[in-house]
């Protein structure tokens, strides 16, 4: 036994993953990819056929303990010794969250709750809690409370509070059925170390916590619902733990589990994107991350608290200790590509794409990579799942306009790629009207390691370079890192995040840089693109909240 | 021989067909479709290489005698004797014109001109002539021509001078040695008789001509390029023939091509819409006409002449004698399903298709169908190929909105289905409130005939019962009637139109009624549709237009 290696553990949207880093060499000793058995849960229930209303998004916690189970997988492809494992970090998509019995059982595996959807996880995507998001936001703004400045002005039908509000008012039988309604990062910790450590992370940026301030005030709680005046005693954990703080050891259950020697620390849990900011080997202010998979997420480390409308939350030490970390983000990148692909792309691409043994993604890359910038004549706006940043609004939808008769499906789809990019410009340019600069931009995740086609257009649309992580599995090794810090030093660990930054090696990333024959064309297209952001996103134009309130009207039964 | 058959040729978009109909029975004796060869020619010459900047669309008239020279497998088939036709009628798309020298021979088949794109057909879809059609609106409308009211304040970049204007200003070479640029249904009538005889319908709602005026006067002609003097002397025929009249008789070299007998009756050419109006047995004012194809065109018979802004013609005695006939069009309906279908519907369905041995459009319908109206939250702006009526602009877009993750193919097309739907409502308002009164809806044309869940939602949108004639070749119909009035009833034909439309019996059509529980969504998806209509037709979002000035400047080599 002569490696130091610390297990981060990635719950992303439709897998997870289990990653083994030998902190001395920062070298990938081993990976396992667990595809969640249900995916999203969209249609119907995976106990039989209640089928689910618009908007929503389940998942079943069963598939995450299924990531759990192929750890002793790991432990064997890479032929590593439990003892070797120093210590073990976790992170989560966010916010995603269920209810729980006191004893962490989640409610969707009692019989009498599994044919009812509130019973199971409400996924980070889940939207169908809009209607309570904006109560929240209202009863913020009129109290004058001062969170919304965190914020940026809006509560996210995806965080915490507008979920629990939702089971609250839709399934009372279920509110009071449950003990606590838990973040997934926190009841894997639970798993696996016996007791729930509310990260800090997850209750800033999605549970409207604060290091100065806690939760809300309970009068605040009583003017939203007289029911919820004593809900963060009764079904949050009032006690929050810092990031970068150990939550635990492995216990003799968890231990059967997964393989791992009882006794192995466990840190306390993370949110997926945040995790990734000391795994590309950021610690300065004016640092930009954007983390690029189904959705993207934009992290911004700065030295000051500054209220920026729009952009989704600021959390003292959130990202890292000493700094505020901002958070924005676009809830539909890669998913609206899969969409895309999945529903609008005829066979002769797809026979292309199995001659050559290539994605559909590859195929359509090549053809649209051809195209001159605005040569489609085509502008998109990117809110298929709403929009996020900097709107806040996840009843928009989407928008493709300029289409003839000419028009191709790789115009539409670089069309779809721009959109996403233009929306990063428009939350760049918020971030530093908002008097946060944005010095470097990074970035991570899936779409970043493997598509050199949409990077360079991020690069030309952001008139910047852009710097790519190497680790293609960004989140897994920022939680092996925590791991490491969990563990320590005596264990061959870390004191502290930034010392493990600091010490375990990476390797180089690419660097796009922009293309300057582009940006004329590029601003107009932007320019097109920002138009129409605020036609449809802002003020009067109310059209795709008309269609959504027709839509949600005739799929009644 | 006991048959008195007429022989109508009707030249669409993408083929002609030739058809006999026995004038005591009504009943369709032979057809014969020819498919052109060519098509619409959009990226590269017939010729060889020469690539075609945006916005065009040729033809080659090769394809067209080809036409003609089917008749010969129509009578054989037929089981028809030359001698039992009476007459033969003409119909075709317009305004489809053809540089042609002084014997008829069109400039694309001499060896110096094959290789030269003006040397071609431009079919009534070529668009890049946009900006000549502006220049001659704004210097109709600085002048207060009278003519401007009766084309709806606005001429089209479909129509012959705009077209004209194009080659006079690209292409001088092929303006000085054209000696006529004549519409195509007058070509065909010349390559029949051996003479032009200048139809009154293409000349009325295509060339700005009118029976009181004639054509523009020299000075607007003058005023617009002074190369343009005389162009009506020169390069139209200044002599113009009305409707239902006898251009002449088959020649000897005709004879050979087609196997009539020389002598045989021809009629005066027709547009291929406006020549449907009798044979679907209409005849009174208020009737409204749509023709259903790759395009759509309105056709309204009224008592009195009224200017109706953004309505395309209004033509004296341009439909039937003794009326005004209306005009009104949408460029992008047929062409947009089929466009759809080509680029946008992913394997599975068209395996479901292969499987089925259906059309890929039953799949799709069959899907659409169990959609309530509205529960896509799906709303587009029918502008493939611009818009006709009543904004009367080549320039604009298409437009979709609503899309979620959850967007389905079927709902896609079925939106677009419904946007063509709510284009019509906007046109038949738009005769209403002009004065016009739209008494009775009628429907004719390929997509009427073989589809009625499009007819049940036209019906739904429309608000009132569409009735569908029963020949399923209405144009080739209404031109065999017409060949049976130039063979007048000497030789077993009519006097005259009325009495063709009396005399010769017609199948019943279908009727398709108004579905009263839909108003209420589609009035709710049509306040969505005119709002985003106005937003981007009329008035200062210019978006589409600037989008597609950066697509004309980024497609230039």
């Amino acid at each position: 036994m002569n490696r130091h290696l610390a297990l981060g553990i990635d719950f992303g949207s439709l897998s997870g993953r289990a990653m083994l880093v030998d902190l001395a060499t920062g070298a990938e000793e081993g990976l396992v990819v667990c595809p969640y058995k249900h995916g999203f849960i969209e249609d119907t229930l995976p106990s039989g056929g209640v089928k689910l209303p618009p908007d929503w998004t389940l998942q079943d916690p069963a598939d995450y303990l299924d990531v759990l189970a192929s750890i002793p997988r790991l432990l064997a492809q890479s032929r590593a010794d439990a003892a070797e494992v120093v210590g073990v970090g976790i992170d989560f998509t966010a916010s995603t969250v269920l209810p729980v019995q006191a004893d962490g059982t989640p409610l969707c595996f009692l019989p009498a709750f599994q044919s009812h959807p509130h019973a199971y996880v409400k996924a980070w995507k889940h939207h169908a809690a809009q209607p309570y998001a904006n109560r929240i936001s209202e009863l913020a703004r009129s109290r004058g409370e001062s969170f919304l400045g965190r914020y940026g002005g809006r509560i996210s039908s995806e965080w915490l509070l507008p979920k629990l509000m939702q089971i609250l008012e839709e399934a009372p039988e279920v509110y009071a059925a449950m003990d606590r309604l838990i973040e997934a990062t926190d009841w894997i910790v639970e798993q696996l170390t016996g007791q729930e450590r509310r990260s800090s992370c997850a209750a800033g940026y999605k549970a409207l916590w604060s290091k100065r301030d806690g939760y809300p005030a309970r009068g605040f709680f009583t003017s939203l619902d007289g029911r919820l005046a004593d809900v963060v005693a009764t079904k949050l954990s009032p006690q929050v733990y810092p990031v970068g703080s150990r939550a635990g050891s492995i216990t003799a259950a968890a231990s059967a589990l997964t393989g791992l020697l009882p006794g192995t620390p466990v840190a306390v849990g993370h949110v997926d994107a945040h995790v990734t900011f000391p795994a590309a080997g950021l610690s300065r202010p004016g640092q930009l991350l954007m983390i690029l998979g189904t959705s993207t997420c934009h992290l911004l480390l700065a030295e000051e608290e500054k209220a920026v409308p729009g952009i989704c939350g600021a959390v003292e030490d959130g990202i890292l200790p000493g700094y505020w970390g901002y958070e924005a983000g676009q809830p539909c990148v890669g998913d609206l590509f899969d969409w895309f692909v999945r529903r609008q792309v005829p066979p002769a691409y797809h026979e292309q794409a199995a001659e050559r043994s290539c994605s559909i993604h590859q195929v359509l890359r090549e053809k649209a990579m051809l195209l001159k910038p605005g040569e489609s004549g085509l502008v998109a706006l990117d809110w298929w799942n709403g929009n996020r940043s900097v709107l806040g609004d996840a009843d928009l939808s989407g928008l493709l306009i300029g289409m003839t008769l000419a028009t191709r499906p790789e115009a539409i789809y670089r069309s779809l790629i721009e959109a996403t990019a233009f929306g990063s410009r428009l939350i760049v340019e918020q971030f530093e009207a908002g008097g946060l600069p944005v010095c470097e931009i990074h970035a991570c995740g899936g779409i970043a390691a493997r598509d050199p086609f949409l990077m360079q257009i991020y690069a030309d649309v952001l008139r910047r370079p852009i710097r790519v992580s190497a680790s293609r599995q960004a989140a897994a090794l920022g939680s092996a890192l925590y791991g490491a810090v969990a563990a320590g030093p005596e264990r061959g660990g870390f004191a502290d995040i930034g010392s493990a930054v600091q010490h375990v090696p990476r390797e180089a990333g690419t660097v796009y840089e922009p293309d300057p024959s582009r940006e004329a064309a590029y601003n107009r297209l932007f320019a097109c693109y920002s138009q129409l952001h605020d036609w449809f996103g802002r003020g009067g134009h109310d059209i795709m909240k008309q269609l959504k309130a027709l839509r949600l009207e005739t799929s009644l039964p």
